[in-house]
């Protein structure tokens, strides 16, 4: 177990951590966003975080360390006292630096022993960032430089500077596992995923569930996980559910330099507002005209500040879903903001396996609110179930009520399939449903009839549906009799309701 | 055209529009909200109102009339004086208490010249709110007593003050409609759908959308509608959607004496949050166990305050969407926030032909997020103009490229189908598509495809589809050739791509 961080509640694959930071002697609390302070350019001074619920920041060691004035200043002062700010900090090594230029002027030696002089509480080597899609020979060399930085570090005192281990390997998944299972087994102790800013900046969601999955895999669950760079509050969810923990942005203040005002489902520019879609602090003392007509600095603050409440929500909303269980609800919402983040929400669901492994066998309440929510690992979960029951030698399966015609009775509820009524009050089965299902829930519950009778081979079954589309009863197996619910009238033949 | 309400904008059924209040001297933008004031139990002063974005209240004249000091107090100084509050103020009549508690002991003509006495700005008569899922019967008797009291408030004159007229008829859309119909033909000038605080709190939002879309066939495109009773912002979006433009809601007061706190996406108890899901003011200043610690009349403000917050949000947020064209696409988040609200949803695009009318031709965007978007009426017009296309004698229809081998070469695309590729840069046809497109879409796409070659029967068509699933080829006319692009090699005989 890795002694600086502890897991309170999952959900998904997300969870409640919290992350003992012991230079700055506080534990913060994740999921959490980091924002990024350019020490040149500060549009939010961090003094003032904490009044967002800020508990960690992230600045870059390498900028301070190139100027003269700041580097005096922070190893003179410390870090702490020279931006103000009392929580957490969290420093980057130039490593972005070096993507951008292609090269840098340090190396993880000096940088990481200079974020120990200047009072880094989480330092960083310089890995390699390699950029989504280059060839493999290219993600596969660069792996093995940011393998070595990782063995550097290793064996570098920092004191109680907390240190992390990058995790790179391109759009490869089994790179970037082979890379998480290296760094795992370091003895270094938060783990940035890396690059993955392009992913972020081409909407290519489903890509960044995909090398989070892979970066998963390869560490082991007591592993802060850092998506290092992503910071925009639409993707927060989704992120969380695979196992995100740190988020660092850049954005809220960036986006506020190009008057880009962030929501939860995007982006709007302010030039395109007639009404500010929000209930934070700016947003309720100020409308568009209002902040259109402040001068340039003015303006930047505030929609940084916009950004910035609007992001720390969305976290507090992510942290509510998982204590309540309802952290795939929160992604199914969010999913709907574009049609790459349901690339994203579709993507995470082709991992349920992966996903089940963490996922509470039991929440207060499942909501199936669309098609994917028939996808999701809850419903793999009953459907695994339904292989390992044995049941009677003539069986019912129905929608509605018994029948003393058979010798066991067994409720069908879409999505699951059928299930033993005693486990009716029993989570999933307890699940809210529409009364308007669609064809992926009718077509799940089919699948789950069709395990149970797989797995009773000797069995004989009856399945009494009320009205299921012709693509859910072709998924029936043609051994199973099919009584229509729905195309009998009230004094039928069909199984009395006894409810 | 009625001369108090104009329409600024428009999206699906939904509006902006500016509702005339003359006695009030004032314009309010609708969709609006109108907290409910109850002055003998006042949770939030009418006076801060502004602060929060209200532009209208309502309050019970029933009540003040029969309270010997508010009475006098409002016929001395008059409701804006009594109320501190300088918007439009609307009054009710005694309906609801009529509905709650049998009798009451008032009359149309009494009231209404009350509160015309008062100040009010928007009167009502006494109309009799028929419960959902009565006898037929009773619906229809009590609608005639309704549409008679509607004739009295007529023939009242109550100056400059504008009167609703009611809309009942229980869950007969046939009812409501000629309810609606009936209500349209009188000079009275605001129209509220009554009765559907039941349907709300069950949740019923497919009967909701039933009640008001029958509503909203009666009426002209220029009746400002006002949903009497519903103040949920969960539901804001998609009763916009479907033509209301007035909400009223005491919710934010009543939930809030009950520690009950508002989402968009639902309601929450104080007891089970562990933080506060929000960025606005009460929630970025305090978080759950404050307001726990808080004394019974504090946290009951703070609550009401937040519940007020995040519903006025709401309203500035659909108002947005309406600008933007984007409402739909609200709608489809809001329809993850429960099963009854996809329900919800699902009801409201199953009347696309109705939703058509009104929705505007072309928009910036739009965004495919969802089984659902196939049904949106974007879709379905397109499908409709493909009956009307003709085309040469031999026709390609490709999701790729085009071909010298055919005489024309049309694009296809899920969800819309095959259109000329000089309308690509054209709405709908510019949509965002998610990379993982679903069955429904392309089930749509083939509908448009069956559309076109039933238009054009003596043209010969061949489809070149990449990779779509049976249920869409099974809706592709038998006469159609069909090419898999995607069981091609890259060297084989598809046709090219010429992007």
């Amino acid at each position: 177990m890795r002694d600086s961080f502890e897991i309170r509640a999952q959900d998904v694959a997300g969870r409640i951590g919290e992350l003992r930071v012991p230079r700055a002697g506080v534990t913060v609390e994740t999921p959490t966003l980091l924002p990024v302070v350019n020490p040149n350019l500060v549009t939010i001074d961090a003094a003032r975080f904490s009044e967002f619920g800020v508990e960690m920041l992230i600045t870059n060691s390498y900028i301070i360390k190139r100027d003269d004035d700041l580097r005096e200043a922070a190893l003179e002062r410390g870090l702490h006292d020279l931006l103000d700010f009392h929580g957490a900090i969290m420093t980057d090594s130039g490593s972005f630096q070096l993507a951008e230029y292609g090269e840098i002027e340090t190396t993880t030696e000096e940088i990481l022993a200079f974020q120990s002089d200047i009072g880094s509480d989480v330092g960083t080597p310089v890995d390699i960032p390699t950029p989504p899609d280059v060839e493999r020979e290219q993600a596969e060399a660069e792996l093995e430089t940011t393998k070595e930085r990782l063995h550097v570090a290793e064996g570098i005192d920092t004191g109680d500077m907390l240190v992390t281990a990058p995790i790179q390997g391109s759009t490869y998944p089994d790179l970037r596992e082979a890379a998480a299972r290296h760094a795992y087994a370091t003895d270094l102790d938060v783990f940035p995923v890396g690059a993955v800013v392009p992913l972020m900046n081409e909407y290519r969601y489903a890509d960044m569930v995909e090398v989070l999955a892979a970066a998963k895999r390869g560490l082991g669950a007591d592993a802060p996980v850092h998506l290092f760079g992503a910071g925009h509050p639409m993707m927060f969810a989704l992120a969380v559910a695979m196992g995100a923990d740190l988020f660092d942005s850049a954005a809220y203040a960036i986006y506020a330099r190009d008057d880009r005002y962030m929501t939860v489902s995007g982006t709007e520019h302010l030039d395109d507002l007639e009404y500010f879609p929000c209930a934070c602090p700016v947003c309720t003392s100020h409308d568009p005209d209002d902040v259109r007509a402040m001068d340039d600095e003015r303006r930047e603050g505030v929609l940084a500040e916009h950004n910035l409440w609007v992001s720390m929500a969305e976290i507090r909303r992510v942290k509510a879903a998982i204590h309540e269980g309802s952290l795939l609800e929160l992604v199914e919402r969010r999913a709907r903001g574009h049609p790459r983040m349901l690339d994203g929400y579709r993507a995470l669901l082709s991992h349920r396996d992966q996903l089940e492994a963490s996922d509470p066998v039991s929440k207060d309440v499942f909501f199936y609110v669309s098609a994917e929510s028939a996808d999701r690992p809850e419903v793999a979960r009953h459907h695994d179930r339904l292989s390992r029951f044995e049941v009677a030698d003539d069986v019912l399966l129905t929608e509605k009520g018994g029948s003393d015609d058979f010798d066991e009775s067994w409720r069908v509820v879409p999505p699951f399939g059928p299930f033993p009524r005693a486990l009716s009050q029993t989570y999933p089965l307890t699940a809210e449903l529409p009364d308007r299902m669609d064809r992926a829930g009718y077509e799940a519950a089919a699948e789950g009839v069709s395990r149970l009778v797989a797995a009773n081979p000797d069995s004989e079954f009856t399945l009494a549906h009320d009205g299921w589309p012709e693509s859910a009863l072709a998924l029936v197996p043609a051994r199973v009799a099919l009584v229509d619910l729905g195309s009998e009238d009230s004094n039928g033949t069909a199984p009395e309701d006894e409810q």
